[in-house]
């Protein structure tokens, strides 16, 4: 009954060829590119499986049933949890499950801030990161009377870390950084970001939500002190995130949300709380989504994070050659960067590219991508955006190319 | 593609007879009876089929995409949002999708309380109330310095309203009651609880979480302030709940996480947020749960809420007067209680009783059921608890009763 069990390890992928993955996501109908894989992947069939036999075999609540269903279920719930922090390289206690990486951020930023943020203290951001790692550091700041300074891109729109080393100082308490930028998909050396961090005895905070579809992640080998993600940019369930957080850390905050679960002992005179994960998890958790994200993580271990990542950066370089040959295409974000390519047409509207590009059966987003001052910093009021998973080919790539050609040729 | 056409009308469920519908939830197995719906329900084909259509035909993100699956996907979200407000007597814009009640009550507690309550200020809970309707409104006292009072109990275990009239003064800014006891099943006249803290100014919230599965509930005839339940305890998926407010209240509350949709304009130097509800649906949103939800509605809808309270209080009656005559048994709460009916075996520990229940192949909860202070009160320190659902009928009252008929031999 384990979900551990729910992933074929893939007999179908053989390891020297390229990714031909799309007969496992039924919801891509032939002749479909989808390339919005950044703001939520589609789903294997083992994900939708696994998701169908939680609520249709072995459905109950977890961590209070006397029966075995319930025992299993728990079982089940804290198997996905194991092999989440078997996932990125932590510990299960350090696991909380969490609705989405937004959720995490705004956990660190309430329960951390909340007894190690003072007046005068200083949050580090970066210019590309998106609303998700902006908006709740503002408002702890303004809770507290803290400031946030902003570390600036390089020509190639990275993170440049050689500012960020200048702009450190022991002030500040907290650096929140994108790994892989939602808009540009530049990777940032999380490694070197810590040191910096560490370095003036600040915490650091990782977004991982677009790194962790896309490159192995190790969150000991990296040295950071948060790490969050959400599931449905993973291949799996929508509803389900995660947040790691060090074990010495998550001890020390106090409760996020109250209620069931998360206590020792209710009076109304004084209520005690548990220890981590379960002191963050107030009230029946998205059972079901646990289980999906194991199985969605299940199934992209099995092809490999180094493969996902040699596939979906060959694509990247594939659609910049393309659209590099085309006058009128600007192109954002590094050459190596992980599955995303940010482009605007030169005097089209981006969302006239991606309705122009929907007629022709490729979806890509168009927009500001939650990163206002992102978009600010790159001059445009919005990009055009495609991003790849393991699902797309070539053919997802001519399709794009194709497409951006009849844009230019009806606005040109 | 709308959710609205998931459920059909159930044709095989004629109005006259009683309830049979265990065929339609596959996860209950021939034999077994499942009485732990007051902590979670067991969910029908229809709200799986919807799911699994969700992630397997229809999936896209919301709110963002240019392309015309991203719109539909909107449309059966917002579509969602539009079926829990006429299910509930609300209006769309009232509508906040939450993880379940437990946020739902956090988001009030923290965003209401943050601009509404004030040191010296009293909130007025109940004795029978679920840890998540009360911690989170310490957490909140704390914050601010403002304390709690408890309405007692009648005999029966009914929250003694004519206590709570005298209790009451114009220094109680918040009420929050169960609308059903989940441990006793016992229904709050809400409308009179609601008129009494109008009468001195206070708002009220209601925890619906036992009520919406049980009974008709409409906001607008209760006139309560805000009103909250979970998805999973109403035949729906995991992770997903509706918190209601008032549009005038909501509009006036800051908004509770920050990320993505919730914000109308992010700078470094100045964010500014969207109105309700978007306000308070920071990130990626439970997209398929919503879709689940839906479906769930459509399927205790076709049935019935009247139909379904009938079905349940004459089980929960059936149930009692069985176990009244058994001498070892003590019963608690009244004798109309919807759905549930909590009890204690003389001499015998209720886990023990929930352990031998389920050799017996019946599922019942054993414990506190996050409800420490009512256990107090009962002056127990658990309780054995049957609750019943949809799918529950004569034979499961047979087998509880046959089973602690053993549970009194076995320890007689």
């Amino acid at each position: 009954m384990s979900p551990a069990n729910l992933a074929s390890p893939l007999p179908h992928l053989s390891a020297a060829a390229p990714l031909d993955l799309l007969a496992d996501f039924p919801a891509i109908p032939a002749g479909w590119s989808y390339l919005d894989t950044a703001a939520t992947s589609q789903k294997p069939q083992a994900v939708i499986d696994a998701i169908t036999r939680g609520y249709g075999e072995t459905y109950a609540t977890v961590h209070r049933g006397v029966y075995q269903r319930s025992a299993d279920m728990t079982l089940a719930y804290e198997a996905a949890r194991t092999r989440v922090a078997r996932f990125i390289g932590g510990r299960p206690e350090e696991i909380v499950f969490v609705r989405g990486a937004t959720e995490g951020i705004n956990l660190v930023a309430e329960c951390w801030a909340a007894t190690r943020l003072q007046a005068g203290d200083r949050i580090l951001l970066s210019q590309l990161e998106h609303h998700s790692n902006i908006v709740p550091w503002q408002m702890a700041a303004e809770r507290v009377g803290a400031a946030i300074d902003v570390v600036p891109l390089t020509p190639d729109h990275r993170i440049d870390l050689d500012a960020m080393a200048r702009i450190l100082t022991d002030r500040h308490k907290l650096v929140a950084l994108a790994h892989v930028s939602n808009v540009l998909g530049s990777v940032l050396d999380a490694k070197r970001a810590t040191e910096l961090a560490h370095g003036v005895g600040a915490t650091i905070l990782i977004d991982g939500c677009q790194a962790v579809p896309r490159l192995p992640v190790d969150v000991a080998d990296i040295g950071c002190d948060f790490y969050v993600f959400s599931g449905h940019k993973l291949y799996g369930p929508t509803g389900i995130g995660v947040l790691w957080g060090r074990a010495e850390l998550l001890e020390r905050m106090p409760p996020y949300q109250g209620g069931g679960s998360m206590i020792d002992r209710v009076s109304f005179e004084r209520t005690t709380y548990a220890p981590p994960p379960t002191r963050f998890e107030a009230g029946t958790p998205h059972i079901v989504g646990a289980l999906g994200l194991h199985a969605a993580i299940n199934y992209v271990d099995a092809i490999g994070l180094d493969r996902i990542h040699a596939h979906e950066t060959a694509l990247v370089r594939e659609t910049r050659a393309a659209l590099a040959g085309l006058n009128s295409v600007r192109l954002f974000g590094p050459e190596d960067a992980a599955g995303i390519v940010s482009f605007a047409v030169e005097g089209v509207h981006p969302h006239d590219v991606g309705t122009i590009l929907d007629e022709a059966r490729v979806a890509i987003r168009a927009g500001h991508h939650c990163a206002q001052p992102l978009m600010e910093t790159l001059d445009v009021p919005a990009t055009a955006r495609a991003s790849f998973g393991v699902y797309n080919g070539p053919a997802d790539v001519a399709a794009l190319v194709a497409g951006i050609e009849r844009v230019t040729r009806i606005f040109g």
